[in-house]
């Protein structure tokens, strides 16, 4: 219900087809008093913005928000914030000839299904597009977050079999490794090996998958809610959400599940006058609840569905076909990539409404 | 918001502690007409039941559930589903000693911290208790499901290192084989392995993780909606809100990472008048919304943070103090295994919840 | 969606039908630290009560409640609270002979019409027994409300032609008047009008309608939201919500149409510190925001639809019928008694949510 | 909460302020398949639009909706729908002089005190220019309910003292009629009679109130929910949320207090085969959920709160002040006049909401 909303009491709801006229996020229930500068919020929709190296699509995106209300004098006002992006650069003429293709790994099968309708040109509602208007509106929710302190991150973790290892010593020195590369990745030695694997990749007219990690740092304590309302499946709910994920996993996740209860358990300690815990396999929550530490995780996305290669497929008629994307199309060899800024988005937007419902747990 | 509710139409509400008089689940939006069973549902509570081997707590759960309101001879009548459950054999003797130590994995830190009070009995709301409303929701979603013929399974994929890999025609044979064994795992072999090394890890006064894998069958195209309500994003929502739950994949998940998207992408085929697809890496879903083949992936659970073996850890005076839990304490040593009926549960939920959403995509 | 639940923060849930075991409600997102006493909302459900005197139904309700979870040592513990009330001498032979008959006024047809299926026994979740939980969640959002200094009341303005006029001093003294005649009406002269009438209806085997007036005091500015989540909106949709209610009105209501503006505005004064207004016509909201002073409005309830007179109808074969309620079945002669302290309860459910949520406003 | 949103399957989100570059809404939920022209969307609001008469203030707006997305080849796509409506002819100057004072009947003191922060430009989000996007978006309800046959009508039922008593054959004629004269009075004897009243009273700087009646025809039954979604509960919520509404009620309202309940009951009849009421006092609800009849009530709203006379107020360092707005200012006589087709709008809304939401009613 309402499946193009997200979050409670920081309310986003985005609309706007890819190769449509425009796009865009309402965001409704945002605190007054928060400092909006639309250039900020131009400088996060540039992080994720195609089109800037060889790894990603070359749809250029050079996306410009208008505020169209909800600040007045350079701040937020309570009422509804309506930012929206004019698309540029749509070319849906390489979508005409594959109109009437099942394309593997996409929804325009199911969509059909679903609606009895498809908005052939370029994805409509299921194109990685709609997540610009999940970034402008993460860049508003950061900026609730900087009022507290709290900071949001996000890097490739890996890519096709490639991990990285970054070392920082703070959040925001790992942001400015992040961004410093290509590839979104802090470990310049991983980073490298990465460009070389995705050079090959790209040749092949194929795609690779990725994995990204986020962390976020000031947490109080007490965000999230008992039983459904936990900040990791708000978390997980928020991830899965994007295009192409395929996995989620809070602190060690997955890799708990051969370790024994006492090497599991993060055990508490008193430090600098406030409860910690020594380790964080957690990743910051204990019952659902932020415990103070770091939060983490991890995102796996799936390697892009649209590749060069032909594939065989069905036409609307069920009859067997060869798709064989136009030379022209522009799609991203990782999608990985380009969603670290998304991914922090969504981290953003998840922290601040728990933030906010947190106002509501005492007497 | 409204934390200790679940779905949209579909919508269960569940209260009550572990160590309270009762505990139960109330079900608003079940469609009228459902046959519902008291004895059916008791015996669903009979699967996550504790106390049946040595392999779960020993605690004594023989729980029969009390249908307070909404069934009129014998069928659902539109309105709301009171279902009530006894609790019965529960010794909160134990947790006096213990209840001003902050117990590390456990979540009396951060509900003190979010509350500033907190039930010390026996984990109130973070109990694996409370589940047992869940499975009680569940049943009465099975058998909506099973109105349309829609099945839903889950096993035990893995625990510690021991990875299961059963063979089976049918998910009824599937499901018959997870629970003849005390660890749920229908692969007998991986079974016995499984046994034995929880005996071992029970005798050190330790536990374990494990892995659930999870099926449904039969379902229709076009369940779950775009955007923010992909189908995947409410099954990760559902399952990560599920205590010790750490991690949530569809399809093949994580795995999918290392593969080439020439490799990851499900084709296209005709088969028996449908359109189907030649594998199934995507789980069941495109876009988020159901493709008709079956829904698959995997939920992780950590360790049981509860173990006999001495920890150290704080008191409420953030002075360090050694936990031992009292010898005659009740836990599981692998919780995963009580969980398998439970992420049944939340499957079914998630998908009656879409199944009854999808009746207004069209005209 | 959800149709049995109310309010946003604080959320209720009630369940039950008239004639089944129990009733009940939970309130779900109620603050931790809310002091809770089983008494006092036992003294509260006593208020709602029929058979106390001869203007209320002659079912014997001594409800006592149950508090199944969500309070600890006497404190709400931020858990959901399980309210239960047993049903006692619901006597349901009374509906066997008009079972098949579509009652006048009421909702059997239509519950009928749209789930197939109909619980004849004693209106099901139609009936006003239903209220009785709204009551004792009403309890519970009174105690918040207090925490405030915030105080809510409801009496009697009229019944059938009669109209009250109460003098008092303070919303203390008004409920107290409002209590201490079986009339609900705290206008002695206009309750001795109102007996004498319905004494004389009531041996007519008829009924009469009748409107409450409702007021709460000591409110801060603030609560509300605009647009669609005004004040006056929330409290439209909570009185409409009750059985048997057919109009609501905020401040003068339908009485500012036949006045111009000049005469109808609030002017501000400025009075011991604080901003006021010279009028109150508005009934304490602007822009759907509460300004300080107090909320004030009245409902309307029809007379009640069960009556001794015959009435002609149709059976569920569509063909005519003489409906003829048992001698003995039990109806208030105005439902709109009764209705006093839910009126009092849906006031406080919605200014209990609205606190919460303006705590989510600012920066 | 959301609270510039409305609905639940087809939910609605405004935004804007009266005097920014642009308003809109987004129309999530909207069924797959519903033709939307543009042009009729343009003659609804038409019918809202100021700057036609005398009666309704002199600023212009002919507004022009952009489809933004949502729409493919003439038909929603069950993509959100983004509406688009510049703003034109918005004159903020004659604010700047009464920025600081608070205005008698206006939000400006209440958005200050919730929010901190005040858009002292016309009105911001309290303007009834917001109603301009419930009209678009209920335009395109009205689209939807016209598939099944279903039509929605409102008209002036009284402007101060004067009472309408139109006669009409269909709810077709009883529109024309409406829309003909400048006080969209169906009855050209009352309109008549409404035109020299109101001409006198805006020669003395002042204003009056009104009521309309709404009527919804051809409606199945079973729309609405039991308990807090009754159907007429939904109606009070969606029309009190209307700047300047005081008042709600259903079928014969307030009026019904005075009736007994033999009179006041609509007895069932067979009519064509269906079961029908031989009154429908009721206003075509029973129990909350739709019976088959014509869904009928009223809405009062009061005398326009800006008023040429010169009023006393305080400024916002709470001295006193006479407030006289500058004489170029544009207010409308009687807002009730406009709010004709906006009522009609949150009528088509809910109705097209409560038959999505009946879909999920049976198994």
């Amino acid at each position: 219900m309402a499946s193009n909303s997200f979050g409670n009491v920081f309310r986003v709801t985005t609309w706007g087809e890819s190769h449509g006229p425009a796009i865009g996020a309402i965001i409704d229930g945002c605190p007054a008093g928060v400092e909006i500068d639309a250039l900020e919020i131009n400088a996060e929709l540039a992080l994720r913005a195609p089109g800037k190296s060889d790894y990603t699509s070359a749809r250029k995106e050079n996306d410009q928000i208008q505020i169209l209300s909800g600040v007045f004098e350079g701040k937020t006002t309570g009422a509804p914030i309506c930012l929206l992006i004019l698309n540029q650069d749509a070319n849906s003429s390489h979508y005409g000839p594959i109109k009437d293709l099942l394309r593997p790994g996409h929804a325009n099968f199911t969509y059909l299904e679903k609606y009895g309708i498809y908005d052939h040109q370029g994805g409509g509602r299921a194109s990685a597009r709609e997540t610009t208007a999940r970034v402008a509106a993460g860049a508003i929710a950061k900026k609730f977050l900087a009022f507290f302190n709290i900071e949001v991150a996000a890097y490739i973790k890996q890519i096709g079999p490639i991990i990285s290892h970054p070392k920082y010593d703070s959040v925001l020195q790992l942001k400015n490794m992040t961004y410093q590369n290509p590839v979104h990745c802090p470990d310049s030695d991983a980073a490298h090996e990465m460009v070389v694997l995705l050079d090959q990749v790209k040749a092949e007219g194929d795609s690779l998958g990725g994995i990204i990690e986020f962390i976020a740092i000031n947490l109080p304590t007490g965000l999230g809610d008992p039983v459904y309302e936990k900040l990791e499946a708000k978390l997980a709910h928020a991830m899965m959400s994007l295009p192409a994920c395929k996995g989620f996993e809070i602190g060690n996740g997955f890799a708990c599940v051969t370790l024994k209860g006492s090497e599991n358990n993060d055990l508490f300690i008193h430090e600098q006058e406030r409860v910690k815990t020594s380790t964080n396999y957690s990743g910051g929550t204990l019952g659902g609840i932020s415990n103070g530490m770091p939060i983490t995780g991890r995102v796996a996305f799936k390697p892009t569905s649209s590749i060069r290669k032909a594939q065989q497929t069905l036409n609307l008629n069920k009859e067997t076909e060869t798709l064989q994307l136009p030379s022209g199309s522009r799609h991203d060899p990782c999608v990985a990539i380009r969603a670290v800024v998304i991914v922090e988005a969504m981290l953003a937007l998840v922290l601040t409404d728990a933030l906010l419902l947190n106002r509501c747990a005492k007497l």
